[in-house]
């Protein structure tokens, strides 16, 4: 018998559902033991109902599990939700309401004022708000979303600077991957040999959700950080990566110097080190001028790494960076299962 | 015989000169009359000796002209010249010196407090400075530059909104198209699935050509405009078309609803709606929110156009916008044939 | 009052229904009168129903059209088909049993006995099927097909070296462009850095239309010319442009000196040569060893030629060659034009 | 002290030099001790001097060793080459002479009478031409060449055929990824949106390598296989994996469906199964109609095994297949690799 976690997948045979079931499989904590899917593969073995999009085939672990509706009656008692926006709108707080930890890529409560919106690296006391998302809600259960893809990308570089110096603003620009729109997603004849300069609601995101992110938490109550975003988000010809271009006004002075010391000698807290997929190091500088790109970068620390680079004074503001993450591991599901780990050692589960 | 003025070309059988061979062939004032090229083609027809990489054949008109050595002891007191950038700073100034003028697509001498960093639709005025260049340095020709193909992209809309509001402060960030690299310039295995962050000295260029473009001239002298630029160049997988995203703060408060009916109703000078080639409207501002294109836009008037889109409020500055110019025309070669075309109409040839 | 022929557009607010607006809409023997869609389009002015995805905007001369059904109570009486397969095999018939000429892009009725599966250059004498057609269908209209795109970008080679020598047997390997398969088509996640060796139903295409195309019309009757083809078709990442590789063994023995002559000096018919949007020359033989090019290629003669290259023996068969054809504009609504002027001089309308 | 067989690399600092490397640095059996290198860096540390294009930074193992000339007064007695072309010509004949034994990537021996032409599971017995190659050429040492990174993609399936029931003659198509180029390589001006059909000399080594392989050895001599290629090689923008469209004639009937379970029942000789770096399965048969293709099925096996599909039979000849493997992993550098395994279990080092 396991003594391993039990958990559920929420619209498992999506591409983001696909991607929670290959970081899942063989966790060392977590234990896969219910999938649901859409009301095509609702009863069928899981290998025969997935159209799987990813390399290989789905692993035989969860091959033969049959497909249930997502309905709250799972046995596991933690899900982690790739469910459509639409449906995470309505189908969540039922699950929150019935008990079940929800841990979700999803964006409707991102910017709840109960939800904790979770980067282990960035937010780790976030979670305190969970017990008044309880009371305020009635919910035996709970929702904890993590935060998106593009947001991840400049989140954590970010965060840093705005714990050592403050962020006063942030004008920031993204060049991101086809894979962000899911599948069959951006069709080639809008991308091949084009940029797109437009990602229907990625602009907004981008511009509040690392308010929220690198706010203070404290009583029940979210601060939201008091700096202000300007985004332009591009989808570009890149399969996996986005790549986020930061220029910031800083409220202290701060060198490229200093900040690329900062960069390269910032560790997540002591819980954080012992999640068991944080890559080390988490945080990684490269000082090369063409550097960071995404096909060279994004796999770093098995995708799960922010790689920053060209940290230089900005003529304009203080100073500014690229960063990159990969948008459908750091950025989406992994994300997720790193807020499972973290929580766990919270003494959540 | 032909009324028209007999031209010259500066390293003809080059990608850049190439473009010039093709703009001017059937131009309705300039004949070309003179080619020249590197020492394995002079002698030679020009048809045998270029290795031809646009569209199609080198034209018949020009298939059986023979290369000469670039030297100045051509016949054309016009020439183009898309030298590269060693060779433009050690043989235009030669040129100028033996009393030809010379329009160059080459960057050595674009901050010249003597040489005019020319737009027609930017900064007509700018060619007073050649009788003060000439006297200088003592050369009977003279020198006129046009700008980087990046600062192209951008710079037109800036320009309108520097001489309606007072620029205080632009943060760039160009995606910009392999073409501008030159044959054969970026590798295939760099760029596919790929982004540069980085090219070689186009920041600064940013930074600084803009400032003179803007910037006005009298009595022989140019004021640099008194904004900051904070720039970030991009390589992107796409052929052709630079893509500048940029956000501005301005000196006087303007509404997006403002910027965008300046863009549709700026006009250039009387003179310039006169230049043959001058598209028609030269800048075209599109309402939808995924516009400008690379792809769709970059083509506009014959690639000669400007194309604006996304003029918004800015959470952090002013304004921000888009901005797109067809980098190997407009910000090429074609760029010197309209200078050469308004210098025409301004009397100085 | 014009004198041109009035036709009418079946879908034309679908993709392959604007390029027929475009090859119309300054046609000098044809004038749009009529244009249908689906229902969410019916009744608006063309202008504002369709979703335009082609550069530029859709034409004035149709913009306030007001989009009809597609119903058989059209003005015109020349109507060209953009019609969905499944739509095409449905309302065709019923158009031609109201007595309309339609000319179709459609697939349904390409193999039928009694339709003419018409290339001018190739068969043009293959519509002297149409009186049987009307007799055995009791239709007072018809319908003419056009070939598939994969089709038409090999077999005006095929068919010349078929007069010629008699082809015994052709393999051929097609790489086929992404807008071959409409929009939004092939998923950008699918076809990037990738090649897809697949494309519904395009094999058994490319195995069979050539031999009609090729074949002889007598009495009535096709014979189907006597070769064999064995066809794999690939989708790889290009825009335009299905280039074909093709090894046949020929009946008769030529070299490829003979039948780069061959492809150097045919013409065709003198009827064909006064189609006002014939290109001259229609086929293009290239020398370079690495010429067709999709790219470089496939917009010669407007995207309206041939271009074949890399004529050589083949050590197994008798000779191998490459060509390439534009698939939206020669393979697809173009080619329904020129059938139609082809037509036209031949008497039918 | 490690008891691992000692090897050094030649021409390491290049981009198959440093595929050597990677796939050397934790071989079970082998160890790196010397590296040669270009004039620049000899003399330097290996991870100084070389222009990393992989992933990542030079190994730890290897960052440290000084850069040797690529002299035979090396210490390993066994190399593995990663010359070019002319070097490989000039250059290997002297370490054999010198006693090496030369595992090579280079093309120049790889048809000479007396070089064993080797891939493990294909021909393993072709290496008892050796003490022939020593006693021809008066050298202590010897050459052994891997294939051409196209001739492997589809000598593996097409061996297995003739053996079965004899080949007679092959159409191949090859589409090659712009890995196979080398670095700088294919400029992306040339590619991006295109296909180049032609690569220099591929079409001759296609034709002519799978004879060489699948031919018989006895006795001190080769005999070529008595089937025909007929090949037409293309550059496609793909960064890895090459891909080949096979119609292939035998010489006694088979239908697709035994071949399929050929494929699918073959297995590697008993020695080969015992390299440590083969893959399981190393012939991989997949059943889908849209596969093998470039991105989804080049990694596997870690790019050392083929994956074959689209068995099917062929209307002009007997059967036709798609085969893919990885051009510069299993194509180039690993093949010697496994080449070098195969031969310690032969009892040659």
């Amino acid at each position: 018998m396991s003594n391993k976690i039990p958990v559920g997948i929420l619209a498992a045979t999506g591409s983001v559902g696909q991607r929670f079931v290959m970081h899942l499989v063989d966790h060392p904590w977590f234990e896969i033991t219910a999938l649901t899917g859409s009301d095509r593969t609702v009863g069928r073995p899981y290998g025969e109902g997935v159209n799987w999009l990813l390399d290989g085939d789905p692993p035989e672990q969860v091959a033969n599990m049959i497909v249930q509706p997502t309905e709250p009656n799972l046995e596991p008692k933690v899900l982690f939700s790739a469910l459509p926006t639409a449906d995470a709108r309505e189908l969540e707080p039922k699950f929150a309401a019935a008990g079940y930890a929800v841990l979700t890529n999803a964006s409707p409560f991102r910017m709840d004022p109960y939800v904790p919106l979770l980067i282990p690296e960035v937010n780790p006391d976030h979670t305190g708000i969970i017990p008044y998302q309880q009371e305020a809600y009635g919910w035996p259960g709970y929702i904890v979303a993590n935060a998106n893809c593009s947001t991840t990308s400049i989140v954590l570089p970010l965060k840093i600077l705005h714990e050592a110096y403050g962020v006063e603003t942030a004008v920031v620009v993204t060049m991101q991957a086809i894979s962000g729109a899911g599948y069959p997603g951006v069709p080639s004849l809008d991308i091949m040999d084009n940029i797109i300069p437009y990602i229907g609601g990625e602009d907004g995101k981008l511009e509040t959700e690392p308010r929220k992110l690198c706010g203070k938490y404290a009583d029940g109550k979210f601060e939201l950080a008091d700096f202000k975003v300007s985004a332009q988000a591009n989808r570009v010809p890149v399969i996996d990566g986005h790549l986020g271009s930061v220029s910031v006004k800083l409220r202290q002075q701060a060198s490229p110097e200093e900040v690329i010391a900062l960069f390269q000698n910032w560790q997540p807290t002591e819980l954080c080190q012992q999640l068991p997929t944080m890559p080390k190091p988490v945080l990684i500088y490269r000082p090369e001028p063409d550097r960071p790109q995404p096909r060279k970068d994004r796999d770093a620390g098995n995708g799960l790494a922010w790689t920053v680079g060209k940290v230089r004074e900005c003529p304009v503001n203080t100073v500014r960076f690229l960063a990159i993450a990969h948008n459908t591991l750091r950025g989406a599901a992994s994300g997720s299962v790193l807020n499972a780990e973290l929580m766990h050692l919270q003494g959540f589960f």
